[in-house]
């Protein structure tokens, strides 16, 4: 067992490949995962029943272990705000604010070949999608 | 031996990394199964002899594992109703009406990189393709 | 998103492909999940992080989708009972006793060729795995 | 779509490489498919739902394909005759006769080498597995 | 070794998963196999050696196995007949008439997606290729 | 095309990697293919339809291309002689006695790592295989 | 060993899959084989050291094996004659001319999907590559 | 980038399959990575050039990943210490003793099928090989 | 171990099939090494920690085992020099000048298909990334 | 190009990997390159023609790569000293003595799981088969 935070061996490889500018995407449970990013992305399961694992709980996890520039949600056709954007804004902190983009802008985003990584949740609520862009660490003085 | 309805390993693996957009093809057994789909699309073979296992088979199980917001069925030149239709629309009760579209554009629909899974079936009777499309199960309350 | 408790897509799978006599692990975070199983079985990663998901949550949806005939759990060589043990027996509920084994007894098991799946968690308790046998669904009357 | 009363094109293509001597298992759906079969053994996966397909439709669409000159069933302790060995001899008519075995020695036999074939069925029935042996088509005069 | 005409297990399972409008290229021995169709097209080698074995052997062995709606052939520039063009009609017999195109436009066909299977035959005699459009097999009545 | 009389692409390559006691198989349409030999062996079918491609055309082919030191029978219990193995003792002129050796023996033998390829045919006789051992190419004076 | 000039099993199976209008690359040792080149092209290779194999070496073997309809040669700017172009010109004697190209055409022109082989020597001479274009074996008479 | 210590996405993501019990080799230059551990291993090459990377450099960036509970050294027949030995103590502080083995009964205990992952170096000393054992980490209280 | 200064078994192999034209890509540890970099090109992951193993040692290694034609270096959008462009320059000594362009070019030019191998480093700092294009070796006197 | 003498990619790739006690063998034109080594060796064929490459070619390329600890060769059951020997030892010179073994315990000492690699040539002459094993390259003082 590593004594890092994040544990999981999948998501560790493909962070250690991807860098500032490589996009990463915590889906949740509605998500079309396989056809909605692209063939080139590794896809992590992590969608073991309703509710658990939570997109939050995953984004708990990633930011112990990559710094985060952008963060994007998908928002209905009216833009309404989701109860959970504000749980997103407390994990993110000082980080970036959310941009809010439709489903279909979200679809053509998420498949870019930048993404390098989905990880699929069980996360029942909706509009509960979150696309990370990965920073820079900056060198140790 | 799982204790759901849909017992079948492949099919459900897919369904698990399908979503919300994402199509599924259930194919007669004229279908061009492998070239009248997308490369990335999973194929799943059920065509064990003529009228086993049939459309309606394969419907009746998938209803019970995935929502099904749009049904697209293919038709001669002159849009006649197949007899298999009204078998459909009871099988799909309260769900999406179908949409009829010709041979050509039907190829074209199911060759879209949204297709997840393409499912052979051995139905004889011809023009009885189904291409759905897969909706979203809203959270629990 | 399907409809049954359990989402997984490629424990799905593998349950679909397994059945009666055939095993199934869920490890805790500690185990050697590689090289203490069979090369053949299906190693899936739910380890996210310290404490996340938990044995016992692998349990909860994994009752809902196949019997199970026969539990084994890991003990010192003392054979000292678990706080996690009586968690398992509430789960399982009407289901098999627990068999208790030491540690290489009890990787000797789990490296079987009837061992078809590997779920690797990040539960932090020791002493706190747990190797299912599958059982049988009995004919619909 | 194929002429031939067999359409499946994996089981074609496994019964075209396999031949005098090699098995083929169509099993139950409570059968260990994975873990109860050699590795090299091509698995086929017919398991749609309960009861589809059965047992006896595989069988039926084999005996159109190959010659069959040996057929082995499991049974329980006693030896208990079950319901559809039956609805075997009467599809293997001027066929071998069965042989029976204990669960422990069929999955012995189903594990040889020689197994060049499973298909998985959606069959009920408990003790309801068959392993057939592949016999010899003689020269056309 | 399987009852039927045709034997050959991966023309088989080709076969079995084309259909209705997906094509099958018999080639003569100086054909590109592999640089004149697609990536995606299985290849069929049976050029044992020259004359050995010949196109018209493979068109036997097809006509058994599936329904054929269109044949096309190669002809070089002034659009001449070949001896061979006699043999494929008698074999086609009340199946489709020959379509004649030039070399490149052949090629650029039998690059199309469409294409499942690509057979090479040891055929010495030039302008002897031939490129099938499976059609439908009607229901039973 | 190439300019040799052997063309097949796939036996050309597994004989340039074979050599000195290297074993190679020609196996009559009711050998079991996949199960009577040893899986790194590289299989090709030219097993079109009966009758089509025999043993002896694939053996005149082979005699161009390698020296054959040694040359196995598949015998009934009886060790009878075959109305093939007059047409063996031609092509092979000079080359080697045919070694006949019972059924079981024969699959013994065929399975040794030693069997580099084997080559699937439609011959129908029955005891029509031959299992050849590569000879030395002397040096060039 | 085989009995033919040519000996290279991987050489002589892609060639066995090419044919008429495929094109073969023998490229010198500076050639970038990789990047300048199709991803679908087999590459092998023969760059032991520098000198050996020379490209004539190769292009010798070639001879044996395969007609040869097309040549092309890489030329500088100035388009300057090569002292390996008559090498060249002397084993292909009675074949076509030469053709010379630019570097940057001649990349674009192996880079198309008609070249089936690559095949990388340790040539030290610069301006050393030939590109190859198969031609057509006439029927035997 | 990550914000961990450890970097390497191929050592996480072994590392995070491997677990109590499992082994990890870092090799010095001359050790015989493929054939000296077993095939099921991962190899990952850090062996730049002649001195870079160092077996200690490993070892130090492995520290802060994985618990350490048994670590092994490969010595001469003369059991004779090596000066890299005492490196690995002030890196391991607390961790445990080395054993210290010969030649070929480290190549024994490398290559069993404990090893999850070797780590090729450039360390040009001799006798600078390094076998970890991974112990655990405790629950958080 | 090999007795030349560049040891890397992945790094030599492929620089053996690169060639004249063919990039290389040393990248720093904030670089997007998988989405950065075409599909084509081969990863090597040297990134053990962070300044563990640094771009100008890879720079070392490599210079010995390759020409080097042109290199081009990533900087800020007002063109500032940065530190490590002076180490560059000294190591690459009578080589090329260095091209400086923007982030988003540089991107562009390293997923060109030319670029055959991306080699990841740990080096922390920023705009330390270098794109290398192979040169020839001249033919010895 | 490289800079190296010896060129070849995957010759370099694999002894990067070797080490100290691993086996290479180079293989004259009549050597069961496939089946007279362990399927996990890698091979190389360098087989052109009759007499392109000789192993005496490739020793003097692998001898600037590597340090040779021991050379094994097979010998006729008289055990007689071949002419290609004396080249070998002169290639060699301060190296190791050539152990002669004969033709059986050859294979068996080649089938060890020590053979990372099989370079297979064209030389014709017989008995000219090479069993090298890896030395130690010393640390720089």
């Amino acid at each position: 067992m590593l004594k890092t935070k994040l544990l999981h061996p999948e998501i560790l490889g493909i962070l250690g490949m991807a860098g500032h500018g490589s996009q990463v995407l915590i889906a949740d449970g509605n998500y079309p995962f396989l056809t909605g990013s692209p063939e080139t992305a590794e896809k992590v399961f992590l969608n073991l029943m309703p509710g658990m694992v939570k997109v939050t709980d995953v984004l708990a996890a990633l930011i112990e272990a990559i710094p985060i520039e952008a963060a994007t949600v998908m928002v209905p056709d009216d833009g309404a705000e989701q109860a959970i954007f504000d749980e997103f804004r407390k994990l993110l902190s000082a980080g970036p604010e959310l941009t809010k983009i439709g489903r279909f802008p979200f679809y053509d985003q998420a498949r870019l070949s930048d993404t390098a990584l989905v990880i699929a949740t069980g996360e029942q609520r909706i509009y509960a999608n979150l696309l990370l862009t990965i920073g820079v660490v900056p060198p140790e003085k």
